[in-house]
């Protein structure tokens, strides 16, 4: 098995039967030497028992060595049992592993409102954790994969000045939120040594650019995760400006290579939609009307269809609340304009544009023409597959 | 024909070949009298040609005597051409009709983009002002539907003190914005005798109450359009106290009667669910609520499938924005108690649920547990037919 984890991590997995039987859907990961981590959370006021978990691990400021994911049961709306539950998980795999259980940070994805069961978890923990080394990371991935149809990992080595780093990102969902099983769950390791304060600073920037600009259904779910570890076992250190940015730069890269995969494996989803709004007020004015775009079921279905139906991106971004002069706003689809400074653009190149309309990823421009704001957001298009995955996912 | 229009209005149509040949697809209804004159129009930045007119001619405050409504073209992002065609709309039927211009609201509903074709309205509008006196509510309503599935209108008589007086209420949509087709319209009639201010403040308060209150897929169009218009041509006043509760009661309860039939053609829709929020701590968060449920797109597909996957509907109110403790908050879906204080009930009865969820009206009954606050709202579902209708509209 290749490895593609950074030095010093080991991944392992277990069918523990939590939903289907003979699959992988636990799955833990273990560095050899103590962690630096960053976390982010989601911001639904129904968080997950392993989001209250993961949060107070992060704000004891303390190194970690571990994460520990299962697919199957998201533990949230599950009360203190869910509370309870969470933290025995982590003492069942800290017993077998040497570990503290406060090193050990919980991911849950699978179905609101059920409890871990943990016969279950008993019965899989030690087999878990005797599979330690047995994975790579794509092996990590498919252990909490819910209604993901493919597994979304990247690795990337790079050379800093002093020698050569891993940056390795591991993650889920097939929607912000996918069905009720919740969640974008995503796991980035490095074996770089970098300081905590510049890791966590970076590690925002880059998922504010990547992760944080990717919708499938506009759902925020209960759990969504994204946790980066930095364990220093390359000996490299991430030290000067010039490496600081490179390694930004690429860690930055990496996310969103992960972040596109889960627009492209949007529940159901047959296209990206690229929508690039500039000249705006402001950047979050920018941002307004290409979230209202991107959230659009009207525009999501007309790009399924192929329809280049513009009046519906004009639509959204009328409603978005950004502030702009309607005289002042155009708009290209697939690079062929459609609207210029609130008049419509009548040339006869529908033909064209319906032949550009088939490809994976759609590009919507649009100018606002007052200022220097810009945003760039990526989603799925809504197409009968989604309704197909959702109308009965529990089932 | 019955005429089920108030006193002193007649309605007409013509089939002016806009979108399909042989359907009606303009329509104007022309008061005896003058009309005092109620209008609510979108909050989108892009507003149609005829909203600008329309709310041009409500802050002259003066009379009115007609709407002219049209689908297949909703003259929005046309710019000053656009505008133009509108105002010469309104000349040609004031030529024929010899009102004057200024008393003409005009409607359109269709897709966006497109310039009226002045030479069919040209052709068409002889017939339409020879018909005035034909059509009846439902006829009028068909010469403005564009995917609704069925006419949308109702009539209402009723007992003041003084004398009987007729409301007749006729709409479009399904959707508050249906597909590039905008638009919600509506045009409700009285021959009551009203005061401009009592119509205008009950007028506003019933349509908040209603109209304001359903969504089938949360995209507000360019081209949404209340009109109220009062002739006073039954003689009889809505004048004291108990008259104007009365006639409010009744304009309220007719306006929420033709509100919930959007709703029920929202754009393939197969259910009506109504959200009900209460214990917020105001009715500003209740309805924040309510709306994060109404457009979730996770809870509609699930509720179109009949699923009972209530953790949908717990996380659309934890990113709904509401302040609420998460351990304070119950939900019951169609009577049944899913989750209480922030604890799942497991008690078996989920097959009893199923059934339930299989009618057509659907209750949702969210409990916040930490005010007064209460809110409700009605959402369609969201199946397979809303992909099929939306992909491929235009074509």
């Amino acid at each position: 098995m290749a490895d593609d984890l950074p030095k010093g991590f080991r991944a392992g997995a277990a069918a523990a039967n939590f939903k289907k039987a003979g699959r992988d859907d636990l799955g833990l990961v273990v560095s050899e030497f103590p962690c630096i981590v960053s976390g982010l959370f989601t911001q639904n006021a129904f968080q997950a028992a392993p989001v209250k978990v993961c949060r107070e691990i992060l704000r004891r400021c303390a190194p970690v060595r571990a994460v520990l994911a299962n697919a199957g049961q998201a533990n949230a709306c599950t009360g203190e049992q869910g509370l309870e539950n969470c933290r025995a998980t982590q003492r069942m795999v800290a017993e077998k592993t040497g570990l503290a259980p406060e090193e050990i940070l919980p991911l849950s994805t699978g179905v609101i409102g059920q409890q871990l069961p943990m016969d279950r978890w008993a019965a899989a923990v030690p087999e878990l954790v005797g599979s330690l080394g047995s994975r790579d990371a794509e092996g990590f991935t498919r252990a909490f994969m819910t209604t993901d149809a493919f597994p979304k990992f990247a690795a990337r080595d790079l050379e800093l000045g002093s020698g050569q780093v891993r940056l390795t990102v591991m993650a889920k969902g097939a929607g912000m939120i996918c069905p009720n099983m919740a969640t974008m769950l995503c796991v980035a390791l490095t074996d770089a040594a970098v300081e905590r304060k510049v890791w966590q600073a970076m590690f925002r920037r880059a998922a504010d650019k990547t992760f944080n600009r990717v919708s499938v259904d506009g759902d925020t779910s209960t759990n969504d995760t994204i946790l980066g570890l930095a364990n220093g076992a390359s000996g490299i250190s991430v030290g000067a400006g010039a490496d600081i940015a490179l390694f930004e730069e690429t860690l930055t890269d990496i996310l969103g290579k992960v972040a596109y995969m889960l627009v492209k494996d949007g529940e159901g989803a047959s296209k990206v939609i690229h929508i690039a709004v500039k000249g705006a007020r402001d950047d979050a004015d920018a941002e307004l009307a290409a979230r209202s775009v991107g959230h659009s079921q009207l525009v999501k279905t007309a790009i399924y269809g192929g329809d280049a139906n513009w009046g519906r991106i004009v639509t959204a971004v009328g409603y978005s609340g950004a502030a702009f002069d309607p005289a002042d706003v155009s708009l290209t689809l697939c690079g062929i304009e459609r609207f210029s400074h609130g008049q419509p653009v009548n040339d006869g190149r529908e033909d064209a544009l319906a032949l550009l309309l088939r490809a994976v990823d759609i590009r919507v421009d649009i100018t606002l023409g007052n200022g220097p704001g810009a945003y760039m957001f990526l989603a799925s298009d809504l197409g009968h597959e989604y309704v197909s995955l959702n109308a009965d996912y529990r089932s």
